[in-house]
């Protein structure tokens, strides 16, 4: 099985780590865009206690976060330790005593199914701030002991260079995809043929000018997202639980060297436009103050721009694509795509190769629009 | 006459430039110091209508301003056009069409004395915007024409360029001040003694850690101003005049290449850290916004942070430092630093070389607190 | 007559100025490409003494040369001032006396038909080391007084301010290529159209991209340069004059701001390859440092990448696209874009409104390989 | 024990978490200066062939190099895992057989003293060019396989978080040191007084300054290195080996994320300048290149500035400063920072107090010149 992975942020990594370690015969190219989300995502796994109102979603992002811990374990064992993976908890903000109650009851009756999310606590102003001290004094949150940080960019260079040692080749450029007679052949890069038994398109927000020569479209948007680094100097935030100020969309992240991330931005209608805006600027930072006015005094380090693929309704896009034999599409994760990459690129993967898939994808399948009625 | 000019700003450098015209032996001494005021300064030379309660403040700050014109036709002559001068007019932003009246009667009320000042017109919210379309609507503002702007970094090096050409010499380094029998004798500059008869302290926020070899101190102190700079991509913003809100000292001041400079902070108690702050970054943002929100979509570029040098009482610094024969301190210009500059710059050359002043100095005259007293 | 320019670099400026102050009805458009070449020029306005072989660029670029002081005054008249242009003459460096004696005669052969380059002088080590104080002693160099140069950005900004003064409209966007019946109808931006009468392409090394709408190709390659810019802190390098080492290709330039320019690399097979590479970084350098050591000290500042778009056989590519009609090419100048360039945008503003040229274009006529035949 | 250490720096972060572990109430006080040495190291650790003929440093560093293993595990179990550390091997390069068989005999004499070298390999140009695949065909190696690589920045921060845990404040600012009665009493920072039984000045080039209120100096001087960082895009780099040419002091060393550091310049009169030169970045491509040409396409990242310590000798100074009562030294340590930083900083702790030594330090004890004489 020749399987040829197009994308090399956080999805396709996964997937030519997934299937390399399965034995396929991996090719992983990428093209190197300027504004992949990956790069620019915060990384918070913490799922539990999302908004989302869509119940595949939240199963499919559960089910990620699961299976986080043994991937970090597996490839710790292969000698990729740095991660920036560590499970600090997490932090969700309420306005009042009445909110916060409601939210930790929501969690305790998902905590059944989902016991990786440990333990529900009511925090008052104090214990919030002791976990996290530039918050705004006065703030309730529920904390849940179970939530987890990583780096996007960290996590997928280790699966590339794990699915490197596991035998997969990893080539740089722009992949143009070729289909004949309703199935994929493989892609050109450079103009050198790659032949393949198949491809997996995880592109982001690049996948519908990917897929074109399948004569689909899959409704891949670019959601742009400005997120700013800001450094504390020498306070050790190693230990700081992800912050979720609850309605805005919002959240504040620390890392082991002294930097909280902070954003980002939702904008659907800039395209691919690569640019800080003052406007962007001023929402990322405005939101952050406003719960935690302690970061006032950090340095600000810079802001990076990321597009989050959309799929239609917000949905992710994962499978095979009707019409084409041989294309899978792995994409759409949105603002979700350090917690669901890992595992939708092993979905991708087990898709790719025919094996069994321990979760139905059936509500992501693409849609895959014939552009020959645009 | 050997004379030393310590730091070259826009004063020092001003006050080389005329020494050196006025026929004196000049050298130049700079140490690069990060945070120079001159390179974080905005640039709005239109001091006409400020808050400012202090008539010898004014009447620096307006003398200045009429000096300019020459100045810089006299630098063209010199071959020195990029100095990002250009009579743009300011805008002065009021709440109410009450508050325009007055603002306006004052203008008229000073405009006998300073015609520099030009026409003063009250525009409504259309005409506003019209000369400066980032503007929100239904915002009044009094317009007077004579306003003009200036890059200071650019008249800077202009200004060292033509005194090089007039002959003085420009010495990179840290200076020491060196003092004998209540005389300056010179400076050393990386053990290397210049020799001099009068040294023009022109050293800003850097300014008592000079002068201590005389025993005093002047009780010069930083004032950090963090400012930011925006790109609006092809906009011809040239013509744009300078844009005063009023009562928050915040500014925004466009340049020929569609950069739009907003800010500033003015941090009494930061010391001489030379940090974009995450505080100071959304406070300037949120000022130009709240004002201009048709910047919001414009590209960030970067945030500089500039020490400006606040003498005691907020008044410019200027003239014979008592106790110490040959002193000259010229400093202290706080926010008008690059309004008040070089016109400060020359008095300071003249008042070592003797020569008669334009303008009484004793109200700016050095304290020089004696430090034996501490 | 609607005419449209596609491309702000400075030949597109340069046709739009031209255009406008000619009366016609201007839309410049421009897409904002990294690597343009005019960001990553030098700006070198001394053609006299150029080893290519080929009397119709020769011509070309002389003319070209000749053009400038009245467009720095014109520009100047209307108020832009800040061009980076100054005229400081050139040294071109040899390896012997023989070689001396050849250059200069030479240049002197020439000297009646382009009195522009101004006085032609031997210059023995010495004094071509007062000249620009960095060279390596015991070089000799054949001085022109009439070099001059410029700032490739700073002049198209400019150029493109008094088009846009003179009625010109510039849009920011990918533009597209639209074509019926043989003929341009103008173009569309993020979906919108534009009518125009003629298309001028000022499109650089993305032209064929630009006129494929149009059946052809032109065949203009993407030639890398890599420049780096070199601070020397407070010297006065403004009037030093620009330094061509002879057969490296390789040069020296230094502006205003204690600034010197070196470079550049001509990389013909990398394609649009945005990336400072250290093999080109490390040729960059060690052709600086060999001619002119004195830089050693210099603080490096920057690398700029640009892409010089090159026509067949290296001649520039400047006139009417046959088979088209309203369709005008106005590209390829290579590495001489910044000399050629804003004579260029003339030459191409006067062919698209069936205006006198005062030079014959025809051996620089588009070819127009049709597509079909591919 | 009240115990102060000076300077978050390699060892003084180590010495703060030595001691801290060890119970000491521990205060960390840093003033984050540019130039770092730490920050700007390779972190080649393979000390066992160096060319420096001085038995005790060579006893200091292979101690220092067997002690990291230990303290890597000790982190990893405090949940510190990025570090940047692996051992990865080291590959001196040699110009002939002859040499090769010399130098390998060296590596296997030393090698029942210090095993952990692990095994000594004489390589073909093929095998060299396997492990390190830039490397210039027809290079000659010794491979030792038990070097390893060490991320300067990331180990000192996961020092001072695993000492903060065990109880270690940290303090960010200018640290001046008291002394009263020929007794370090503690430092004030800021103007607050930091009492504490000893002192550890870890403080780097800036050692003498710290110490200038005991009255002493101990001869500590910058030497400037530049040290530049290039890309190799999605290149698994991260088991290459360390690469050590031999006689030029430069090296190349690969970490995890696809970048390659070469370098560096040893500049022992630059002072404490904080710029990047065009002669410094011209001579560190050039000796990289000339060794690994393969590196030519590798993207330019950045080039850091550190000012390595150099004690008098170029010695370590490394125990207590005669004259004063609880000021201890641990600096000088030159190109070896990241080594022997860690150990240096153990022995300093165990030092401060009072506990036995591994090593006898007199060899590197300061020599502590007397002021007053100067």
């Amino acid at each position: 099985m020749r399987l040829i992975v197009i994308g090399a942020g956080i999805v396709g990594s996964a997937a030519a780590y997934s299937a390399a370690t399965l034995g396929a015969n991996v090719t992983l190219v990428d093209a190197a865009h300027t504004g992949r989300a990956t790069s620019a995502g915060a990384g918070i796994v913490s799922p539990w206690g999302s908004r989302v109102d869509d119940p595949e979603w939240y199963t499919l992002a559960c089910s990620a976060a699961r299976a986080y811990p043994a991937l970090v374990e597996a490839l710790g064992e292969a000698g990729e330790t740095s991660l920036g993976y560590r499970r600090v908890g997490s932090l969700t903000l309420v306005e009042s005593p009445h909110e916060q109650q409601e939210l930790s009851r929501k969690f305790r009756s998902r905590l059944a199914e989902w016991p990786e999310m440990g333990e529900v606590a009511e925090l008052d102003s104090d214990q919030a701030q002791e976990l996290f001290p530039p918050l705004r004094p006065g703030i309730l949150a529920v904390h849940v002991s179970g939530g987890a940080r990583v780096d996007g960019r960290l996590i997928s260079a280790a699966l590339r260079r794990a699915a490197g040692r596991a035998g997969a080749r990893v080539v740089a450029g722009q992949a143009e995809l070729k289909v004949a007679g309703g199935k994929v052949t493989g892609v050109t890069v450079g103009g050198e043929l790659i032949e393949g038994d198949a491809v997996i398109a995880a592109t982001g927000a690049w996948t519908d000018a990917f897929v074109e020569p399948a004569g689909v479209t899959l409704g891949i948007t670019p959601q742009r997202g400005q997120i700013t680094h800001i450094s504390l100097g020498l306070t050790d935030t190693s230990r700081w639980p992800a912050v979720l100020p609850g309605g805005s969309g919002h959240y504040l992240l620390a890392f082991d060297d002294s930097r909280v991330v902070v954003g980002a931005t939702r904008e659907n209608d800039a395209g691919l436009d690569y640019r800080v805006t003052s406007g962007g600027l001023a929402e990322v930072l405005d939101n952050a103050l406003a719960v935690a006015p302690g970061l006032s005094a950090g340095t600000y380090l810079e802001t990076r721009v990321g597009f989050r693929p959309m799929g239609p309704g917000f949905r992710p896009v994962l499978g095979k694509v009707p019409g084409t034999d041989g294309l899978i599409a792995a994409t759409g994760l949105g603002a979700s795509g350090l917690t669901m990459g890992p595992y939708s690129g092993e979905l991708a993967a087990r898709t790719a190769l025919g094996l069994d898939l321990p979760l139905d994808l059936s509500p992501f399948s693409p849609a895959g629009t014939d552009m020959s009625s645009r």
